[in-house]
């Protein structure tokens, strides 16, 4: 029997709350011998790991780094090695695009061609503001291709999200990119025949955006890349039977939520807007999944101190949480973010969680050492999901 | 998607450094309260645990007793429930076999045939001097069985390894060996159909054996056990990009590497030898598997104090491995060889990884039970190859 069937068996509708606090890329490395999370004062993490169950968490397995689609994934309970998000959806989530069933999106490129040849897969970097006209002025004179709609969606300097709207449209296709300068631009290729159609649809695309961009002086064409359709997952409700909610400030992560089935909650732009919504729906929800980003941004930036200090802000809001008084509170992160890498990384994420019917462990503080004591000991995130809907009551025993 | 196409997709090649450093069945269980490794007195392995971070791993997993084939080949990042090594193959590396593509490879015993019954499965244990011989004779009269080149390789005592070459050569075959004595012997049978033309020739191959050695007076018959062809893996370097090399005194090991496309490097005789080899040769490739039998045999014999011996005689030359200066150097055992159960165990092994990317938990000393509280847990040795690839930045994102 799969993880799916069994939840779906298992799984009980219940009144019951969890809240999961994501703090983005709060796993660190040491600098003079502590790391971000060591080196912070956080007396509420502290006092609540100490009444807390302990672990720590590997988002898809040992070694390896997620983005922040599969880390999330597997937080929210979905195998992150079976549900494959692809580039151009993940791009799309980020500067906040609605994909549904009859969309097809793609990363793109403003680009600059010559004589035939891409120059500069980048357009020179053009201003964001530059790239907003262009994306204005396309959305305004290419509104359809060959009955399919298009539009535009401008994101940082030469970058920006189209999406294709309209029925059969397929994602099994090659980018529209030669990866490399002064080549043939490269049309999309059908890589399976269903994908034909798209393929006629997404060249002619990109001949028309080019003839519309002619005597623009840099970003004259665009490159796509990253063909992907609305990945279609069982929602939360039908896998694990919870009314889950989203709070979260970035677009980004709205979106995954959004993904798995969850209600997004309007959360503002600010810290303190989090914890806002999660007071204000607290009776409306049993799951809420509320996301930090200034952890892993700060991470990102290599900025130890910055990190530090967004740690130190988050741990005066979780009396807050606490106060709402769930079964199951859980604090962790999706994946690490040293800033000592500044990048994402492969490195366990602390985990805890309060619940009356778990087993407190001898771990006494919040961090990444004090967590590898704790009695979860070192497990795939994945399992964060079984674990909080057990100790929320709202998992069934498991055969006779 | 699964763990080879993940890691065919993210692993990428860099000059960074990996030393894996395999103490052959280190771990132990205590004898007067200490295990040999516990017992031993090693400054240098303790310094590095406490420089490391440690953990525990199971071969297979927990409860399994591996034989070296799946313990070394998880240990090298390979399935060992999917790759499965048949008792031919690996009693062929044992020896220092070649085996190629179109080779087939059964382990063979001499027997003794009395009026049309094997009245001794191991023909009184002949002295390994005879068996050189017998194979001897054999090679230089039976060079070939209906087309079929057929070499002769002696083992111990009554034990041999017998090649054929050939074209279209099938290891679907049944033992040739009645298992127990006073039985008649039995043939070779094609267990699908493309193995009955091997079954013809193997058995034409008995018979004619059979006549060569009527005139013996024990070793007048053979029998074939663990038909096996020539195992395809894909190799370290198309799964992982790394450009390996093994270093190891013994045939066996320097067989389980080249399966997996390492380089096998002159590593001489002796323990000293392989540091030399390492040495030589660390310019040349980027991750070094590095093999010590000593404390294996030790074991195997039952001798504590032996074994102690050899983990001192390790530690001596810890410091060579750490002054070649490698991204990634990690010390472990491929499975436990306890003195006191003198075989191969389930027990876990101890391991540490030297890394700058580490995060250095709280373990002082190499032994088991302080591995037992190292940040990395206990896991699947297979997941040592994804950690060892991260720590020496060999690794990219996995999804967006």
């Amino acid at each position: 029997m799969d993880w799916e069937t069994i939840f779906r068996q298992i799984s009980v509708h219940t009144g019951s709350k969890i809240i999961l606090f994501v703090m983005d890329g709060l796993g660190g490395l040491p600098v003079e011998g502590k790391t971000e999370l060591e080196a912070a004062h956080t007396p509420n993490l502290d006092a609540l790991a100490a009444q807390s169950v302990c672990g720590l968490t590997d988002p898809v397995f040992m070694g390896i780094t997620p983005g922040s689609g599969p880390a999330h994934l597997s937080l929210f309970g979905y195998d992150p090695t079976k549900y494959i998000l692809g580039r151009g959806i993940l791009e799309a989530l980020g500067i906040g695009v609605d994909v549904g069933k009859n969309d097809l999106v793609a990363r793109g490129n403003f680009a600059t061609l010559k004589e035939s040849l891409i120059v500069d897969r980048r357009a020179g970097r053009i201003p964001t503001s530059e790239n907003e006209k262009l994306c204005q002025t396309l959305n305004d004179s290419l509104k359809e291709v060959d009955g399919t709609r298009v539009s535009f969606f401008p994101g940082k300097e030469h970058r920006f999200v189209v999406k294709f709207t309209g029925e059969g449209l397929s994602a099994s296709l090659s980018d529209a990119d030669p990866q490399k300068e002064n080549q043939p631009s490269v049309p999309a290729k059908a890589l399976s025949p269903e994908a034909e159609k798209t393929a006629r649809v997404v060249n002619n695309f990109i001949d028309r955006v080019t003839k519309i961009l002619k005597d623009s002086p840099k970003a004259n064409t665009v490159l796509l890349r990253g063909f992907s359709g609305c990945p279609t997952l069982p929602t939360m409700s039908e896998l694990y039977k919870v009314n889950a909610a989203a709070i979260a400030n970035y677009p980004m992560y709205k979106g995954l939520a959004k993904l798995v089935g969850m209600k997004i909650l309007d959360a503002g732009s600010n810290v303190s807007d989090l914890f806002d919504a999660a007071e204000k729906h607290i009776s409306d929800h049993d799951f809420f999944y509320i996301h930090l980003k200034k952890t892993d941004s700060a991470g990102e930036d290599g900025n130890f101190d910055a990190k530090k200090k967004a740690i130190e802000e988050a741990d005066g809001y979780i009396p807050r949480l606490f106060a709402l008084n769930p079964e199951v509170l859980v604090v962790t992160s999706d994946h690490s973010t040293p800033s000592l890498l500044k990048s994402h990384s492969w490195h366990p994420n602390p985990f805890l969680l309060f619940s009356n019917s778990a087993l407190p462990d001898r771990v006494n503080g919040f961090s990444e050492r004090e967590c590898s004591q704790g009695f979860l000991g070192r497990f795939q995130a994945i399992y964060a999901m079984p674990l909080m809907l057990a100790h929320a009551g709202k998992l069934k025993k498991f055969g006779a």
